[in-house]
Order: structure tokens, then C-alpha cells, then sequence
């Protein structure tokens, strides 16, 4: 399989952005991440089995066996417009009340709508803020579009307005032209943490102030384990955030049914820009998400994922705080799958990773998560998808990893091996990691 | 509903691919073509209703009782391995026999295909030849890249050959990068011609003595009323030839799942940019493709849509024999879905369909179909959807409507109205129509 193939006769031929797409340090890990022996605590896959499996396939067989000439016909670019009932109804949960159908856009997951807003606004060069660390599929959209990312430092409250406003006024002062903020508020992939209620308000603050466009991306807003849904960005600012929704973790990834909600003259842009990507989204499974909102007591199902998940996070953060070893840090979901876990000094997730592998537990590691290469230091450890012995087990290997590691390291102390790189200190403003203070520390 | 909002706060802030995005001449008519008293001419809408639904709905209710854990789980970007080898028996249809599941990628309906091969190839300003008129989605993606699109000519026989050659060599004397050759061989839309055998083949001898990448998008090369499939122009060249595949006309287009068969480099970077895009292809639609080919009748089905379409191109042909005045010719489609209709001289299919809509029938106008506003005097007729009953009473009401055209046009013979465009004359290897004497006139 050559991934790098010496004899590319249209090697010559691709667009300029083709060039600088690589393969994510999540589908590298996919041979890995399979093997039965290995706990994973890479992926990011939702718990779907804990649907009423049975249930769901006879409602989406009558979908098929009764309405057939819609659910397998195409259908409009903007999405079903009962469905678009159906998501203003849910977001009306995180307090978006004034949303109206007309402005939903449904899409391939919110993957696609990201990708779709992306498209619409951003030229090459432009820059796009986004948090650091950032979603790897963000990224990856970014990159495919050609854009400058420049990463603003977040801490335990989430994104850090000052650092926010600084980067505004570098780019302002460099002439370079800010897109947008890309943002993951609530229980952020790959940190961890959520924007606190006083750090929303000052954020949407600032959006006025320097009149820019925030992507509110939203996927795990209702799987908070010890509260109720916080209020959204785009409850706060109906003009400047763009909204994206997914029903990806609250019912099924893979229906690949999210959403985007965005101002008339927006939408309009977006439905233009999907039809000329996929046509429209798949009449099916549109059907089947408004099916299921409408006869399945989805918001009891919600509650059982968050119940399996919570169980799930505190095997995590239980094991790690009895087995990581000193200088080892890391994040503190209360909703959500990821911890995000910073090494002790000097030491190198990606360097590491070979290691855990033969160790038989993986992880992703945070340089993924970066734009910039940064993050050698941090992995994302995810709990969604193994029961709690497993993460157990999982963290266990890890522990003795991160110890030899640590062994390993100390042999060397002082001497630059070549091997281990220094953690960059995080200044806010500057493209880069997180300082490693703005973290939790191990209690 | 602001289609032209006055005032659209981030107007200055859109991509500048963003500016040129238009609807589509489709989806401007689609609240006419829903009302009830109208015939449709149209839309390209499958006889979905033709499928055995019971048996389909059953199914897949079963993929999702007993398989839930993959169907509605994510998948990989590529998509699911064992459609990807059921994709390989349906090309060895046409004569592709040497394709592997590694070289094809699973993406939502041909459109999202297409769109990730012009973004993996195209930069702005580069050029893309295609056939005068084509597909109006393609033209979509061509836009959204902001490629130049050149046409080449067709006639009875689909594309010229010594018209692609004299534009690929005009186009080397101006210094402009083509791309690729786009093209529809097979019971085209909108034209409804097929490549002729001979013309295969010098079309595959041009793109190697020009090295000339071309996407060869089939949907239709199955349903051909009269003989075998045939040879697909990937079938006789494996390194210059992308091959685009659909199941939309097959079995379902509301599932939105086709593919591309692409050189393992290629192929690569696909799977990148379709990971960029939306991460991965639903999964439940895929199993839902790949369970109905393994265990339903769907060649047999095939066939029986085949027969179905063959009976409304029949009706569709011999009462524009009967009905249509002097003047109006068409094409004679032996598969797919569509008429290309000429107007006789002087008439303006776009300044022409208000009065077809209160007549009460609908079809697209040509100009949806060329990239430089040319095809004023072409129309589409689609006969898949509508029963033969109204396809003839749709015929009947646009032969009424064109009549009345001329009686108002002969009224103003010689008289520049400034209502009526010439019809531009089709030279070979000049962005623009075809030649009318290259379609075949009425019998």
C-alpha cells in the first residue's frame, strides 16, 4: 500500500491543497486500535450498542417498507424540513430559542458542515482561530481549505478571552485576515474542559467588539454528567455565531446526520455549497433521526449514555489518579469522552507510542491535535467506547509505560539524547500548547 | 426569503469561490414542479416506488436490529470493505475487470465523488473540458473549484473526438492548464447520446497522446434499452481514467452512496480529502447497498426498471414525432433518463417557461447546462418519473406552448424584439453548444 508511492504519474497534477494533506493521527493508530489484545482508548466512538437496537431497526424498516418513494429518493439540499422541526426543538434545549427551520441546514454529520462554512468564507491564507488544542477533524478542514490556523491557549474554563483578544490584535496588527474563531465549548475534544458561563458571555463580548464570526461547534452539549445543558453561544449572538449541531453522539454516528445553523443570507451560501458537494444529504437516515426524535423517548436514552459514560469517566480518572505516576497531569471532564493527559517533563507521546503498542494500549497522541506540531507532550485518552475494566486495564499499561519511560528518561538526565524534545511553554497569543499550569493537576 | 438580501452583514467576508454560487436552473423550479396540476418534465427522479419495498424495508430493519454495532457506528473513510468488493462485480459489468476494493473509494452519491476529484486536481483558473451541454451538478463543482470550463462539441455519438483534440491543443497554444476531460459516455445528461464504440477508443488514444486525465461518470451505463452494457472507457485505460459510479439509479438514490475507482495514488488522496470532508460515508446506507446486492434480485430489478423506462421513452419520443411543429428537433435516447430538446430557430427556452408553466408543464432549460450562459435554444426532457399517460399530455401541452411561441415570433419576423437571442452557432473546439444538424432532426 504505498502511502508515499514512488511512481505517482499525476504526482504533478494535484491542486495546491492537496499537497499538504496527511493522514490523522487517529486513522494511522486503525490497524492498531482493531487488534483485540489492544485496549483503546484512541477512538472516539460512541457506546451505540446501548441503543434499543431492536426498536430503531423496525422503525427504520417501516420507514423503508411505508415511505419509500421519500426515504429512498433524493430529497433537498437544505434536508428534510420536518427534521429541521425536530433539531430546533433540540436546540432549544441549550437555549436557542429563536431559531427557525428555514435556517437549518442538515449535513453529512456536522464533519460536512463544517467543511461547508469553511468553504464559504475562507480563501487560502486566510487565518482561522481555533482553540489549542483544537478537534483533528477541524484541522483537517482548515488545512484542505488552505487557511492559517493560529491556536489561542485554553486552561480549565475553556478558551481564555485575553488570550483571544491578544490574538485578534497581533493578527489586526499583521494585516492578516481572522475568518473566524473555531470553537468547541462544551466538553471539548480533544481537552476536555468547558467554556464557563462568565468566559461565554466575555466571548461573545468580544466577538461584537471585533466584529467577528464564531463556528460554535456543539457535538456533545447534552452528554454533561453533573448538570444541566449550559447555555449556547449562538443563544447569546444570533448574528455572529454559526451553529453546529450533530446527532452523532446523542444517537447514531452512522447516519452521518448533523446540522448547521446560521443566519438566512449564510444559509443560503451553505445549501449552494452542499448541493454542488453531495446533492443533498441521504433522504434515509433524515428520516429515521426525525423518526426517532418523534417516537423514541430519545431524551431517556440521552440520560442512559450519560449514566454509562460518567461510569466510564470515573474509571478513568479513579485509575489515573491512583496509578500515573508524579509530574503526570490532566484534565477533568464532567461530560463528554476525553481527558486530556500532559507528560511528565521531557517525555514525548508520540515518541512513546511505539511503547504503549507493544504495552497493548493506545491513545492518540496530542501533536495531532495542533496545527503547528506542537503537543508532543499530550495525549488524548478517550472513554467513551471500553467498559470500565477495560479503562482500567488500559490506564494500568499506560502507567508502566509512562515509568519506563520515565526510567528510561532519568538515564539519560541532562543529556540531549536527541530523542526528547523540550515542552515548549505555552505563551498566550502564540501559536502553541496550552501552558501546562492552565491544566489540572494530579489531587 | 431573501434569495438577494439586502443586507447581508458578512457579504464582504465570503470565500472568493463563494461569489459565483448560483441556484441551479433545477432548483429554481422546483416549487413549480411539486404543484400538482403541473407535468414534470423536469426532474431526474428514479421510479423508486418500482423496488420491492416490503422486502427492502425488511432488510434493512434487520441490518439495524442485528448488526447495530456496525451500522450504526462510524465506518472508514474509504468505506465498508465488503461494498467496495460488491462495487467491483457491478464495474466487471461494463468491462472493468481488473479493478480492486483498494482502489475505491465510497462516497455519498457520484456527486460527492466528483467533488473530491476536482478538489484533489483542480487549483483556480486551471481548465476542465467537458461535453457542450453536461451535467449541471458537474458544472456545480466546477464553479465551486473556480475552474474554467471549455466545452467540446457532441452529436448522435456523444462527444467528438477531433473536437476534444483541437481544444486540448488550443488550449496548449494558450498556455492553460486542463485538467481533465469530464464526461458522461453513456446515455448522457442532458443529451441523451452514448459515446459510439469507435469514438471509446480514439477519445482514450487522444487522452494518451495528450497525457489527459479523464473522470468518466456513468450513473446510467446499466439501464441501456436495447443492448449490453457497454466497454467503459476505464476498461480499456487504467492510469488515465477515473471512473465515477452510482447506486442511484440502480437501487436508490435517497441513500446516496456511489463510489470512484481511482489509481492507488489517487485513491489516497481521496480517502484524505473525503476524511476532510465528512469524516466517513454513513454506514448505514452502505450496509444497506451492500446486504441488497448479496441477497436481493438486483439485476432483475435492473431490468424491470429498465423496461419501465423504456416504455416512457417511447411515449416520450413518439408524441414529440407526433405532436412537435416543424422545426424542433431531439435526440433519441436508447437509455437513461433524458430528451435534449432543440427549439426551432429563434425560440428561448428560458424566456420561454413562464408560458410552459401556465400551460402547466415543466422542463429545464438548456442554459443550466453550459458553463457560458450558451443553450438558449435547448431544453432536457426527463421521462423517468412521470407515468407514459403524462408524459404524453406534458408533450402535448409543450407542443402547444412552442406553437404559440412561433405564431408570436412569426408575428415579429425580421423585427429584433431584443426578446429573441440568435442561435449561436457551434463551431467545433469554441466554448458552446453543439451544432443543431449534429442532433438528429425529426423523422
Amino acid at each position: 500500500m504505498p502511502r508515499h508511492p514512488r511512481l505517482d504519474p499525476l504526482a504533478d497534477r494535484y491542486a495546491a491543497r492537496t499537497h499538504g494533506m496527511k493522514t490523522s493521527e487517529i486513522r494511522a493508530l486503525f490497524s492498531v486500535v482493531s487488534r483485540p489484545e489492544v485496549v483503546s482508548l484512541a477512538g472516539g466512538m460512541p457506546a451505540v450498542t446501548a441503543l434499543p437496537l431492536d426498536a430503531v431497526g423496525s422503525m427504520i424498516g417501516e420507514l423503508v417498507s411505508g415511505m419509500g418513494a421519500q426515504t429512498l429518493q433524493y430529497g433537498s439540499g437544505q434536508g428534510d424540513p420536518r427534521l429541521r422541526e425536530r433539531i430546533c426543538d433540540v436546540m432549544a434545549l441549550e437555549g436557542i430559542t429563536d431559531a427557525s427551520p428555514s435556517e437549518v441546514v442538515v449535513t453529512v454529520g456536522s464533519q460536512q458542515g463544517l467543511d461547508l462554512v469553511t468553504r464559504v468564507f475562507v480563501d487560502p491564507g486566510d487565518v482561522v482561530l481555533a482553540e489549542g488544542p483544537s478537534y483533528v477533524g477541524a484541522l483537517g478542514v482548515f488545512q484542505a481549505a488552505q487557511a492559517r490556523v493560529r491556536h489561542v491557549p485554553m486552561d480549565d474554563d475553556g478558551l481564555i478571552p485575553e488570550a483571544l483578544e491578544q490574538a485578534l490584535l497581533e493578527c489586526r496588527a499583521a494585516g492578516d485576515r481572522v475568518k473566524f474563531l473555531y470553537t468547541v465549548p462544551n466538553y471539548h475534544n480533544p481537552a476536555g474542559v468547558t467554556l464557563s458561563e462568565p468566559r461565554r458571555q466575555a466571548i461573545v463580548e468580544l466577538a461584537d467588539r471585533y466584529d467577528l464570526l464564531v463556528i460554535e461547534d456543539n457535538p456533545y452539549g447534552l452528554l454533561g454528567f453533573d448538570r444541566e445543558p449550559m447555555r449556547a453561544l449562538r443563544a447569546r449572538d444570533d448574528r455572529r455565531v454559526i451553529y453546529l449541531g450533530s446527532f452523532s453522539k446523542t444517537f447514531s454516528p452512522g447516519l452521518r446526520v448533523g446540522w448547521v445553523l446560521a443566519p438566512l443570507a449564510v444559509r443560503e451560501k451553505l445549501v449552494l455549497a452542499t448541493e454542488a458537494q453531495v446533492l443533498c444529504p441521504p433522504s434515509l437516515t433524515q428520516y429515521a433521526v426525525a423518526r426517532y426524535l418523534d417516537t423514541q423517548p430519545w431524551r431517556e436514552q440521552v440520560k442512559h449514555f450519560v449514566e454509562l459514560y460518567r461510569e466510564r469517566r470515573d474509571a478513568a480518572l479513579e485509575s489515573l489518579a491512583a496509578l500515573m505516576p508524579p509530574g503526570t497531569t490532566w484534565t477533568r471532564p464532567d461530560g463528554g469522552f476525553y481527558v486530556w493527559l500532559k507528560l511528565p517533563h521531557g517525555l514525548d507521546a508520540k515518541l512513546m507510542q511505539p511503547r504503549a503498542v507493544t504495552a497493548h494500549v493506545a491513545y492518540v497522541p496530542g501533536i495531532g491535535f495542533y496545527a503547528d506540531g506542537s503537543g508532543q507532550e499530550f495525549m488524548r485518552l478517550s472513554y467513551c467506547y471500553p467498559e470500565p475494566d477495560q479503562i482500567r486495564e488500559g490506564v494500568r499499561r499506560l502507567a508502566r509505560v509512562i515509568e519506563a519511560e520515565l526510567d528510561l528518561h532519568s538515564t539519560f538526565d541532562g543529556v540531549d539524547t536527541g530523542t526528547f524534545r523540550a515542552v515548549s511553554g505555552g505563551q498566550p497569543g502564540i501559536v502553541g500548547p496550552a501552558t501546562s499550569d492552565r491544566y489540572g493537576d494530579r489531587a
